[in-house]
């Protein structure tokens, strides 16, 4: 069931390639994992596993032979190749060898917000692709049922996001939509809408959240922008009692997180 | 008040580049800085710069020499060297251009822990610099007065915690210490120790703490190590609703000081 490439102008090289890049991701609805925890992740996930990719060094280790027999036992396509192609198909310098190509749907919002969802995260231009990657891992941790994702966040499918996920890019129903769509949903299905704000007087855990809430975190440098706070139902700020200045994104997404949480279990 | 330097023997340059090694470092109590706006926060904190590189762009922006007009009023020594050599100084690809050398104190842990400390952090093998940097800055934020570093955590001093503590390594009172003194003088101040714990029925928000409290976090992979969990008063954990296996150690320390820090306020 191996197949071996040697040539980088292989077809297969050059599509697999062509996914490191967000605009090709988008036109095939396909984007890559990487490394051998992930991909373990994927099958205990069944995720759907078009090919895999692995590099010379691959099979040298034992638990590496057994996930190999795994794949075959689900037919699933390998592709073997130098180490010198294989590294022009990831993003990372130290690899273990194995990737593969999955596909995405993409979720509309009038589709996958439902009526019994109770809690929805809104995510307003995070920039950065680790914090991105940890906020779907710790919504998913803390029972978030939808993750909206307004323009201007960091793609979902890039590398980096994808191994902060640690496998929750797999289960979260993550949903791309524009602010006045989200509104509109958000608001027919009773949502209360919370943003974090600097500019408030209310304390996170002084606020009695409703039954249904959709939590809004802004972007890194520049929070929430004015049109959200000011459809927002709720503003809430977390305490600084020291000198730091501010919190990192996914550290204030989190304790807005459970903190919610407490009220809707 | 500025020195051009343009061999890369110079032995300003070849000293500066030796404190890119953590070895380096702990021999001479000297660490590195590095970009605009941490220089901007260490001068803000009244940091003492022993003295500041600058690249040949650096001068190209106007905030930016407003900046050398600022160290040249506290008389702090500036060195301009080319892109290249101050490339060999710095660990990271992108650059704005400037780096200061700064020096510290090994604090040790009898005169540091104060009778009139409340909230203390262990951090045991902590590796990820990403999480080492965020943990700061959190623990800033919450009102922490003391973080205890045992054996282990990754070297404070390496340039990505200093990043991500974004100013906050110029404020908190780090402390490295063995456990055994850790536990000898944090039992003799009366603090309760609280553990992060997988096996344990105890969930974080359902526990009355003590008004002095110290909260350990474990290694991301292997948690908090077997003798510390023995010596524990107490062990927690966060509830996971969704399919997420685990949080991320900087994410789960965030939520548990701010957990903390409610009883102690």
């Amino acid at each position: 069931m191996i197949t071996m490439i040697s040539s980088k102008d292989n077809e297969k090289v050059k599509y697999t390639k062509s996914l490191l890049k967000t605009k090709n991701r988008n036109k095939e609805n396909k984007f890559i994992i990487e490394g051998y925890r992930i991909l373990t992740l994927a099958i205990e996930c069944n995720v759907d596993l078009d090919y895999v990719f692995i590099n010379e060094d691959f099979e040298k280790k034992k638990e590496h032979l057994d996930f190999i027999n795994i794949l075959n036992n689900k037919n699933i396509k390998i592709y073997k190749t130098t180490n010198k192609i294989f590294g022009e198909l990831i993003d990372t310098e130290n690899t273990q060898g194995i990737l593969a190509v999955v596909g995405f749907k993409n979720r509309d919002i009038d589709n996958n917000i439902k009526n019994s969802h109770k809690f929805v995260l809104i995510l307003d231009r995070i920039q950065d692709p680790g914090n991105m990657g940890t906020i779907i891992r710790t919504a998913d941790a803390a029972g978030v049922d939808a993750i909206i994702n307004l323009k201007g966040c960091v793609d979902i499918y890039n590398p980096k996001v994808i191994r902060s996920t640690m496998g929750s890019i797999f289960d979260m129903n993550i949903i791309h939509a524009t602010q006045e769509d989200t509104l509109r949903v958000l608001k027919n299905n009773n949502f209360e809408i919370v943003s974090s704000f600097l500019n408030t007087e209310n304390y996170y855990n002084e606020v009695n959240y409703k039954d249904k809430v959709a939590l809004v975190i802004g972007n890194e440098a520049n929070g929430v922008n004015d049109e959200l706070i000011k459809e927002s139902d709720t503003l809430v700020k977390i305490p600084i009692y020291g000198n730091a200045e501010s919190l990192n994104a996914a550290i204030s997404s989190a304790i807005l997180m459970y903190e919610i949480k407490k009220s809707l279990v």
